[in-house]
């Protein structure tokens, strides 16, 4: 018994359970063989002695192994090596086993559009600073709120009692908790059978598409507009047809000129800081977009995806919150709102639009997390999430203004952007002796992440600009980032 | 002061911090007109004293309302009520403003082909006991361990430190423990780069399938299959070859018969525990099937969610760890495996097949909850995972006997089924006099819930025939179960 008992001498390291060291340990002598099956355990009493643990101890590890199957217990006899151990070795059939997947595929698929707007990168890049494309701070966010609920809710038996299909539509609670939210801080009246949760802004953008463009169907977007929604158009055989802006918006006279001459199915906006640019819609430009919704009968896609983020002024209410017989398909998410690891996104539109689009959203994705939107929605509730939008809205103002005196001090004569209302980016326009491709490459050696900007770029225009997060940085981190892109910039 | 003192007299309840009660009754001052903008508030040490609480509590009160800008500090003077209120009022522009989305829609916009699978229910149905077709038990699996994990890696400042577009196909860390993973558990030798990490198994049959069928193309399924991927199939044009199956699986030469006579896109094949029948694949039908996608040069879309829970035989190894040259594309999921609420599945396929369908994602969904991936390679690589999928093999063995046996001694005369190998779910057939469309209805009305067996029905087949699973319920929820069960049947 001696050696054995060696085998077992728990390290009390702190990073797992003894209970649990001495069964890994029990079941390692196991797999080496120093444990026959079949072979009787030392009962409980004298192992603890041995082990100098407590007896509790040791009935916890052999309640482990037999949970297991590492076990057998005998009546009367005390637990003994299982004879059929539990190991599960797959079996083997294959007369030609080939575990890998190299070679050249024979197979015809069909290769996607390039270029490439994300590639995983090996190893991955951890740079010891990003400037990202305005993504929150997930310091601030009431993340360790959100997964308390998340916790409490996983206990509960509960978890077990919804039909699952009643899930496809997102979180009940979640859906419910929105119709007052929406109601508050968006002037929206609506029903839960209004809305939808999805993964994302993104995955609102594809489903709502996918119903309303056919291939060969022509799309109005502005110009420049966010890549990814451009991408799903065009996978979705959309023709774009693309619409100048200015300081107020998109050129609602441009966007005439192209429904006179093609019937348009759909038209994408971003009323509140548009992606890239930053500009923030105009009542005007709103109430023009509305009417020529109307006189041509085209599909809004409102992507409203900064309405929280607001600095200089106050939002604009919802285009969706003007009469719209159902034209206006509205999406935002809370990816943007919280942290990028928070998968949840909705879409609001007319109940017949939201009843086939769940058709299609069972087919691409079952559903989405009903804990994370039964979690999200006690937040609602409770009002952590408008404290913390109060308290980032400040946070986040006093970081734009920071990004951009910074900028004025040290980006003198190579950067000129506009000042946005909102949100969690500045739109920066490099000067074109400044290339950011070349810019990019000297910050990433000195350990500062900067997009080239490529992805900005069109077939037609090649901007030299890329947008700069402010809101994921605090001052310290935010002045060491524009010190290296200063010596990017100048050497 | 008195009358303002009397509503800040914090109720003592438990659910919000004491301090957070006072700053909300504050706040509930404010709005409602009895604290003025611009009014000086008392002193903390004055206002704690009449509370009866601690200072400390009203410090951190005043500095939750200075944060969310209800309040302005004026140096040597003390806090006063901000004269700028923050209440974000969000700006009116329409003419016609209508917020809700009741009416006709007039834009035209794609239907999807009915039945609905899924509808959400309103009020949604919560059973006191619900006969699911298979999910896990939440009670059992890890997920405490797992959000651990979540909780720890939520304060981590590298949380930030990501470059976002590096976590299209999933979490890297993820990505890498499953290497190892798969090695062990299911003999592939794979790299990160044959990995995507998608929502889980349906999203990994959308993307692939995408990829796999142009409109009009001819894709093999075996009858009946998992109705969903039926439906992805047919929404991407694809025209379904229904393949008979018998006890050993599909049968293969009915399969070839397709072959010679169709140009054949893509199989789909669940080779353990198929999709709603529970049948396994025999080793020789795999040969098979692998000779005739080399023959005839089609892919085979191998969805082996059900690979981890074996009861009276171990596993086959997957058809991926054969000579396939890049035909077989792979994918499973750990909703299965540990809770509808994880959301997480795989695609394992030929690194060119990986990049193109990564395209993909990004438009459909942006990225997964990459700490949710993190978390879960920690499981992976520190054994939790691995024990899990003992204990839960254990306990679902038995309660797979335990419904069988129930059946057996219950519902004898009114169903017969085949006991599944492994997996999570008996298929059980009704006889004819028994319909299970009056069953379900009368079982709901004793408070369990059954499916009406509908969505496993095709146009050819209505089978009365439905997926009963037996891992989410114990043994005391199952013997009720079957109990009401019984008296729906017989009355």
């Amino acid at each position: 018994m001696q050696p054995f008992i060696s085998l077992l001498a728990p390290q009390r390291d702190t990073s797992s359970p003894l209970y649990l060291q001495i069964a890994n340990s029990l079941v390692s002598a196991i797999r080496s063989g120093h444990l026959l099956p079949g072979s009787k355990l030392p009962g409980t009493r004298e192992l603890a002695k041995q082990l100098k643990v407590h007896r509790k101890t040791v009935i916890a590890a052999y309640n482990e192994l037999y949970a297991q199957s590492w076990t057998e217990v005998l009546p009367q006899k005390g637990t003994r090596v299982a004879r059929n151990l539990p190991e599960i070795k797959a079996k083997t059939w294959s007369k030609e086993p080939d575990s890998s997947f190299e070679g050249t595929i024979t197979v015809p698929f069909y290769k996607m559009p390039p270029p490439s707007p994300f590639t995983p990168m090996h190893p991955v890049i951890t740079p010891h600073l990003i400037l990202d494309e305005g993504i929150a701070d997930n310091r601030l966010a009431p993340l360790d709120l959100l997964f308390r609920e998340y916790r409490s809710r996983l206990k509960h038996s509960y978890t077990n009692r919804t039909v699952q299909g009643a899930l496809a539509a997102g979180s009940p609670l979640l859906r419910e908790s929105l119709v007052p939210y929406f109601g508050e801080t968006r002037g929206l009246s609506i029903q839960p059978s209004n809305i939808l949760i999805t993964q994302g802004a993104q995955m609102s953008i594809y489903l709502a598409a996918s119903l309303l463009i056919r291939p060969g169907d022509y799309v109005l977007v502005a110009e420049p507009n966010y890549f990814l929604a451009n991408k799903v158009f065009e996978q979705l055989g959309a023709k774009l047809l693309k619409i100048p802006a200015d300081d107020q918006g998109i050129d609602l006279q441009a966007a005439e000129i192209c429904c006179k001459k093609h019937r348009i199915s759909m038209m994408y906006v971003i009323p509140h800081h548009h992606h890239p640019t930053t500009v923030t819609l105009s009542p005007e430009r709103r109430m023009q977009l509305l009417e020529l919704s109307a006189k041509y009968n085209f599909a809004i896609l409102e992507d409203d995806y900064d309405y929280d983020f607001h600095y200089s002024s106050t939002p604009y209410l919802p285009l969706a919150g003007s009469k719209h017989n159902g034209r206006i398909i509205y999406l935002g998410s809370f990816s943007k709102l919280l942290s990028t690891s928070v998968r949840a996104g909705f879409m609001i539109a007319h109940k017949d639009f939201i009843d086939q689009v769940l058709r299609l959203r069972v087919l691409i994705d079952l559903r989405s997390d009903h804990l994370l939107g039964d979690s999200l929605a006690a937040l609602i509730n409770n009002g952590d999430l408008a404290r913390y939008v109060k308290k980032a809205n400040k946070i986040y103002h006093h970081r734009r203004d920071k990004l951009c005196e910074l900028m004025d001090q040290q980006l003198k004569g190579a950067v000129n952007y506009k000042k946005p209302d909102g949100g969690m980016a500045v739109w920066v326009k490099f000067n074109p002796e400044y290339p950011l491709k070349d810019i990019s490459v000297r910050a990433s050696a000195k350990g500062l992440y900067l997009s080239n900007g490529e992805i900005y770029n069109t077939e037609q225009t090649s901007y030299n600009a890329v947008r700069i997060g402010f809101a994921s940085l605090n001052t310290k981190e935010m002045e060491e980032a524009v010190q290296i892109l200063k010596q990017a910039i100048f050497g």
